[in-house]
């Protein structure tokens, strides 16, 4: 059987990209991280749905990036509310260098398990503007990572970063998650989660609310998650 | 001032790099790790070298590279004794992928600081053999993290790896260290380092050690460290 190692958030996007691999045939060792990231319960959803895929390991590797800084994300720097995301410019939930950091770490793993193949939920169409979802940039990560390896080096493995999401828009990652049977109670996407007599909400207002609230809206599909 | 993000083991190759960069007019931001690495006492040294230098700021970033194995020096794999390191083959104290994790850290930093240039040790002429201390390598790893980056894609920064000992053999680096002003007291290389009598002492025989020592004889300079 082959598998794969893949980046699981807990977020809609990276379970989604799980699930394909799953339905392709992959075995599925997921990777999510711990970085300080204010959106800490994204994890908790991650393990349900690594349960959930029936994989075959879930690694969570803890780190601190609020010592790095520079984010909406790990920082005190607010997370916008309600910003028309049409100008183009990289918002302040960018976090400098972290899908570089995960794949890395991916990598890492991919190549003690023997692993080839990599999934990440990048997307590059209905997505923040984030430099690092762009096809260029994982093709360049992949052509890095078959230098970088041991495995890859001595011929053994050729590592490939598969994005199979790069090109939907945000509803059709709702449309095909909701086809290959997502459990969406158990996905979170909100960046400023807001805890409220024991419940934590999201905020409904930050951009990965509304671009998850619009998908939904769009697919005639109910959002099982509590809004604020 | 120009500033560089400093890639800082506390060995004497990314000691030796890190008094280049000062030598060249650079501030210095050192960022070691704490990867639950066998010889974990070369962090304390790094802090002492970070002292020596000066440095603007010593990050040391934490995390669990054991849970991923499949190295000599995170796992209970053995670290070779007196091997003949002739055969060209990539021994097992090799860590998947640990230069890309290293850099993307650095690269996360660099961006937060607006910093262009990050240094490290790498060095490919009397070298274990490890796939991510050369220079395609490093090349490779300079075009990606130019896509990476919020940055970089606005030009609003360029990041250079900077490896100034890539073609140095190791009495080189000795003898350019030494020339800088390094206090090699302060440095540790050992893989496999031996606790006795309250005394850390280096092993003297892993492959580490071995070019280490040999350096060090060539130039006719004492090396300050304990041996077992």
């Amino acid at each position: 059987m082959k598998n794969a190692v893949v980046l699981l958030s807990g977020g809609v996007d990276s379970t989604t990209s799980a699930y394909i691999a799953k339905s392709s045939g992959y075995g599925i060792y997921a990777l999510s991280f711990d970085y300080k990231q204010r959106h800490r319960i994204e994890i908790e959803c991650a393990k349900k749905i690594a349960r959930q895929l029936e994989a075959k390991q879930h690694l969570i590797i803890s780190f601190d990036m609020s010592s790095i800084g520079g984010s909406a994300l790990t920082s005190d720097i607010e997370v916008p509310k309600n910003r028309p995301n049409k100008t183009g410019e990289i918002p302040v939930t960018y976090v400098p260098a972290r899908n570089t950091i995960f794949l890395s770490f991916a990598l890492a793993w991919a190549e003690v398990l023997s692993i080839e193949d990599i999934f990440i939920g990048a997307n590059a169409i209905d997505y923040s503007g984030y430099p690092d979802c762009r096809p260029q940039y994982l093709e360049a990560f992949e052509s890095m990572a078959n230098l970088a390896t041991k495995v890859a080096v001595e011929g053994k493995l050729r590592f490939r970063i598969n994005a199979p999401l790069l090109k939907l828009k945000k509803s059709e990652i709702i449309k095909k998650g909701n086809e290959l049977g997502v459990d969406f109670a158990s996905t979170w996407s909100c960046y400023n989660p807001i805890s409220k007599d024991g419940i934590i909400y999201a905020c409904g207002v930050c951009d990965s609310c509304l671009f998850r609230i619009e998908a939904f809206k769009s697919n005639d599909i109910e959002d099982p998650i509590r809004y604020l």
